[in-house]
């Protein structure tokens, strides 16, 4: 990795994707990955740590500091989603125990240390409940002006939610952490529908990932199998969704983003069937201030090349 | 009007595009309608009741008794729409007094009589708030059984809505009543996605309505005049859209239904950012029983045939 | 009775202590009953309805007209309360059945009708869940310049309710109707904290009305049976509260009434814990206008003394 | 102080009362005062710091760490109660500047370091919104295994509240924050209701407090001067409310407590009219399990003498 690269914390409850985004982050030499945070979600947390672990390892990169964050939501109860990505969230038959300690503190320290020390140069990447991000705001109130750039894979902008008919998984989690973060950072949101449009593999790339002999594409068949199943049979199609990954890809590469809006978006925070649900004031009818960057649209052939060549072992944007 | 017709009673808060929705089922050889009941809504209450009659009254159909309904919302306060359809709702400079007088008794308790006495031969075309429907409901608690079809125009499933991010105008005027008339109805909705996907009349449409020399286009020419517009203003297309009398079309000529789906339908009654929110259990996650149809797609094509026969005089059927 | 009475109309769930609300009315010469409305509220509709009737029987006063009001809230759910009264609601053991015939119409319309026949005449007595006068309000935006008084029992001011510990039973059934009923009409409120207080009767007052040998007095012991024993077990004490009757006897007779605040009231009409909470801003730190008057104190035992004369066969003020 | 003395980590938003409660803890030979730690709440941040150290430095223990923690409540927007207590907190002309500087570290990261360092042996005396107690529990799941007591000061049972109808200041400012405490900590409750009821002082004690001559009573006639004259024109009476200094004595002084119930609690975290409520469900209707304990009565003869004894520079339990 270049000296020049952007710094990186990458704030994950890490199953599924959320792998494939920290390989897209570590194999990328446009930005360095200089810690990981985890935060209560997808699985047992104690899950989440290791499979973050893991990881890293992989990518030989076991030296990226894993601190842990919360364990639950700021004030709501918390739900697992194990049921998507199999029991301990690599599809179901994969528990690392990998024996790398834990970093010493507590995630959201961490991300308020890093950013007091870098201010204007971390970026972060939040592909999980956004619980750790709005504890690190508590703490410094202006941690805003402190960082660089906040991704946030999370909300379902004019459709369905994953999880309720109004609300993604990661903002129906911690919908009190989302509102926070959304109001006191400058988010750029990737949101479950654009993910659904552009971020998902069909049967063409599936085929072109299996036949990619390496350790990332092996780690990649096994992780996929339970959500693969899952979805041809729920919905009858062979497809995998990529959210957290084409997060990760849009924050490294400019060149995949097409339209990015700049909207008012509050997160309805209640209990109820809104729980979590993400307005995104589009036509300006509420008279707020824009203080949400929303990507509407993006390249998403070349998203999939980013991840195809990251899954041979090459840097992601070489195929840029 | 044939003795086989269905009866029908049209429940709205007349202004700008009721009125077309008036037109055409008085126009229909297909249906009857046997009563006009007044909500309070876009404006006005006496605007809006003197809308109906003088619509009625360019129909050759003055007979039809106007009943005065519920001038506010269950439980919210009211707001009306008047920015939308100018003032008195008819463009802005159209103020009818018709002199005919409104007929004897309160709208929900003519909706309960006319139910009890025709058993299952009732449909009611619901293009306001619904807030006469659900006193109806409160009155009779069988009206359910009582009813044949029960048509909404109201809702925004997975698009933005037109009175805040969150909601459509009807459904967000009175939430309380629409929750009701949807848990204890069987209704059919037509949602403002795809009144706008289906029923908005472009430049093509609309220099052919210029074209016809009859009253019912002048009147046309005369209401949409004012929302014209605002629609060029704001949103710099020339578009009309046709939400209530596309729900008249659906209602009288199954031919222009496409897909219906069968979903779990909910209403956000609460204040606050999601009032009036249309929860629609598309992929069926919420476990409960679906409740409501949902037109999903229709021939756009044949219903703007429809309502340039009703504007020439024509039956809107003798297109089709 | 007198011709210059007060006109009332008594709006009841009649279970329990509305009968002894009825009969107290009834046996008033101060005011004249015009009308009884049954609202849906402690046992099953048919059980109130006949409970009233059977009670206008007993006084002589089955040419009250009773009228069938709304059988469920305005919006929630309806949740009734017989483990409290017995099921039937007259101590679990009579279950009239008097033949009388309920009066033609609707509850609501009853009382529109009254109304506006006697502008500022009449008074309505409010002894249930408001969703009567709530659908009244409804049909008659003018309702409160055209009522003489209105007497609402409900809310729980300062005190644990007896429903859940944020609400008293009337409002916290339909907590829409009491939110619409505070709001548009000027309330005279009598709740639960003060009928705790000043309007249940110990052993002292109930061995005095074991002694009255008269068919009221048998009447009170066959309604008062169940909940006295449950209050016995439950509570340990040998008490019956009588909120219904009490709001009755202040109606009639304002020797009774201690200091009575007018302070703004709302009530908390949303699901959740707070549910038909009633706010009385007695500190006035919300700057809003008073809009009810809130009982605060009274004469005991001139309500003892008014009750005894009744189930004596005697007018109540006849103490007085 | 004695070694054998409790451990007690005071967290205020020091302010009037507060410093009353730091006092009375500090000077108390029963505990020992651990640290401070500052929550954000009554006055601007800063001004409580340095209220917290000043105090600490009129009692000679400026060598209790104070630390700062979190400046906004968990999701809401934060509102000042400077009003009550003057500019700046302490009457509205004394704004100490100590020069003491505040250890480092993090509020809640202090109070969960210390519940690890001392298991079971760690009491929290919790005088202002509950934001960093809520933020130590989100780092340490077992943080209420790890501490002895918990001791707060906040709520309004059976009582109208001081900052709403519905809500004590210190749970409407972070209703979130209550909620997550009260759910996740053995808390004893020290509500609005009884410190009005039994920790006010009227024209006799604070006459008695004119008459001493330390500088504890001198700097009492200062911060008192502000609210003693806000209740004698708000209220037409004389007296002071002591609510977090009466929390204090109570944890300080078994002898002092009279009934305390062990309740099912819950707070209210919506906005809206009933935010910061605090059920506590006495009768048991709710069917949960009792969670808290709240004192319901309490000797206030003794806790004055208490105050008075702390004043004149004595240990408050040497009356006892
Ligand atoms: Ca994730
Ligand atoms: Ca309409
Ligand atoms: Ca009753
Ligand atoms: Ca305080």
């Amino acid at each position: 990795m270049s000296d020049e690269s952007r710094r990186v914390v990458v704030d994950t409850d890490t199953a599924g994707d959320d792998t494939q985004a920290l390989l897209m982050a570590v194999a990328s030499d446009r930005v360095s990955v200089e810690a990981v945070t985890i935060v209560g979600g997808n699985v047992e947390f104690e899950y989440e740590v290791e499979n973050a672990k893991y990881t890293l390892q992989l990518a030989d990169a076991e030296d990226v500091p894993v601190y842990e964050g919360a364990r639950n939501p700021l004030v709501k109860d918390h739900e697992f989603a194990d049921y998507v990505h199999g029991e301990g969230g690599l599809g179901g038959d994969l528990f690392p125990d990998t024996g790398i300690e834990s970093a010493d503190g507590y995630g959201p320290d961490a991300i308020v240390q890093m950013a007091r020390d870098n201010p204007g140069e971390l970026t972060l990447l939040c592909i999980g409940p956004l619980t750790n991000v709005a504890l690190a705001c508590r703490q410094e109130p202006e941690l805003g002006e402190l960082l660089d750039e906040v991704w946030v894979m999370g909300g379902a902008v004019n459709t369905l939610g994953n999880d309720t008919p109004s609300a993604e998984y990661n903002f129906w989690v911690d919908p009190d952490a989302a509102k926070v973060v959304v109001d006191e950072l400058d988010v750029t949101l990737v949101d479950w529908g654009v993910c659904m449009e552009y971020g998902a593999f069909g049967p063409e790339i599936l085929d072109r990932i299996d036949d990619i002999d390496t350790p990332f594409a092996e780690f990649y068949r096994t992780i996929t199998s339970h959500v693969r199943e899952f979805t041809r049979e729920q919905q009858g199609i062979d497809a995998v969704t990529q959210p957290d990954s084409l997060a990760a890809a849009l924050m490294i590469a400019p060149e995949l983003r097409g339209e990015v809006g700049h909207y008012y978006v509050d997160v309805d925070e209640r209990e109820g069937m809104t729980r979590g649900h993400s307005l995104v004031d589009e036509n300006g009818v509420l008279d707020e201030e824009p203080n949400t960057h929303v990507v509407e649209s993006l390249d998403a052939d070349r998203f999939a090349e980013m991840s195809l060549a990251m899954l041979r072992g090459e840097t992601p944007e070489s195929v840029l």
